[in-house]
């Protein structure tokens, strides 16, 4: 099968323009079938700060309101993507901005309002993902770049989560791809030592994440990560890499510089 | 030649949410090829006094500065758009919102800034449509919904006139399609008598056009929209309408309630 890369950057990564800047000049190096999932960032509270929305949370959890909903859908579905689109345009890269909405590409099922409200979120699962518009993207060289933004189907977009959308997209892609999944961010990899930036473990598999997981070895910040990332290995994606967005070209040769899991 | 209906509905009807509901229910009715080009609206307005960036006008026009920039990429590019095609999915009308950076669809040239230097807009014709792309879509049953903005393919997005855009795009694809360009917005056509909301002149050509511009019967505020029909007209789009988007079915077939304009 031919290979893909789904790719995505975090708002860390996009708040740093010299890192941004760095990041998009590999993506736009990178051989073959590729797009883009893109998180937020900052920008998104600063903006809402100045609208007077106020961030409201249960949990550590955003709960997207009304003002919430439309402040997303503004700043990461036009402020972001299309600054990002444009500026892969700039690097002769034909990219093409996407929240779920457009073309039907992601319909997700608003959250049950129990035990706790989220608001205007939506949970995404593979069989929502329309392959057959990624695909027709793809034929003709175009880089889709995907905002975190789904549609529930009855004119309302929702609000989800950017490394669930990427891995959402590995998984259906894979039927028809052979799918790396590179999640990039600001550390080199998955860290032995998380005091240590260079203790990056290079390889996972089920069995030795189980067992860093029972020595208490992992840090707590990227255990969501690895869960969604073995859940992705579990729906048939055969490799997930997680790595330093400067690290992107490597990244995606045999010869890694972060952490590449499989099965 | 295929028929290919350009619509362009203005910020009057968005702003009304029964009005736009109203048009949208005719637009996925439309039968063929179709796709819209949407104005602004006062969302704008509103959203950018609250985060403090101040309107600057010079003769009337409004000037692009950098924040100004950013607030109608993410209101046009990201919230309208968004909104708009999800409305549209959710009438099972498959439709996709673009700006000029998405798959370079429009590549504009920024403005001369002199005589009066008006920021960041750009000024668009149609060698710079992307065709083929827009193609692509139509064939795939697709309903390209498009902001009013573009890109200078350096990097930066830029504020085109709505108008301008839906007018490039019909020129544009007048080669390849039989194009009606429907310009929709409040009035029933262009007024005899603009206190008499029912005296729609039924049909313009040039001759008759010239002719109520020397007797003095055309009122100022539809001057600039007739200008650009005939700007068109000219350039080979054979059939543009001006009518009421209450009446955008009626005015995609022959017996059209607003102006028709030819050569």
């Amino acid at each position: 099968m031919k290979q893909l890369f789904v790719i995505k950057v975090g708002g860390n990564i996009l708040d740093n323009p010299e890192l941004c800047s760095a990041f998009l000049d590999q993506l736009v190096q990178v051989d073959g079938a590729k797009m883009l999932v893109h998180g937020g960032g900052k920008i998104a509270t600063s903006i809402g700060n100045k609208l007077g929305i106020e961030s409201k949370y249960n949990e550590g959890r955003r709960i997207t309101d009304e003002a919430t909903l439309d402040l997303v859908t503004m700043v990461y579905g036009g402020l972001v993507n299309k600054q990002l689109v444009a500026a892969l345009q700039a690097r002769n890269c034909n990219a093409v901005g996407l929240t779920g909405a457009d073309g039907n590409l992601m319909i997700a099922k608003k959250r049950n309002a129990t035990p706790i409200d989220y608001g205007w979120v939506g949970d995404l699962n593979a069989s929502g993902i329309n392959t057959g518009w990624l695909q027709l993207l793809l034929q003709q060289g175009l880089v889709p770049v995907v905002a975190p933004l789904t549609h529930d189907g009855m004119g309302r977009m929702l609000n989800t989560n950017a490394d669930t959308i990427a891995a959402s997209l590995a998984i259906a892609m894979s039927s028809s791809f052979s799918v790396r999944l590179i999640y990039c961010f600001e550390k080199k990899g998955v860290l032995r030592d998380v005091q240590d930036a260079d203790s990056v473990i290079g390889n996972l598999n089920k069995a030795s994440y189980e067992e860093l997981l029972q020595r208490g070895l992992l840090a707590d910040g990227i255990l969501p990560k690895l869960q969604s990332a073995f859940k992705a290995i579990d729906a048939g994606v055969p490799e997930i890499l997680i790595g330093d967005a400067a690290d992107l070209l490597q990244n995606t040769t045999g010869a890694t510089a972060g952490t590449l899991i499989s099965a």
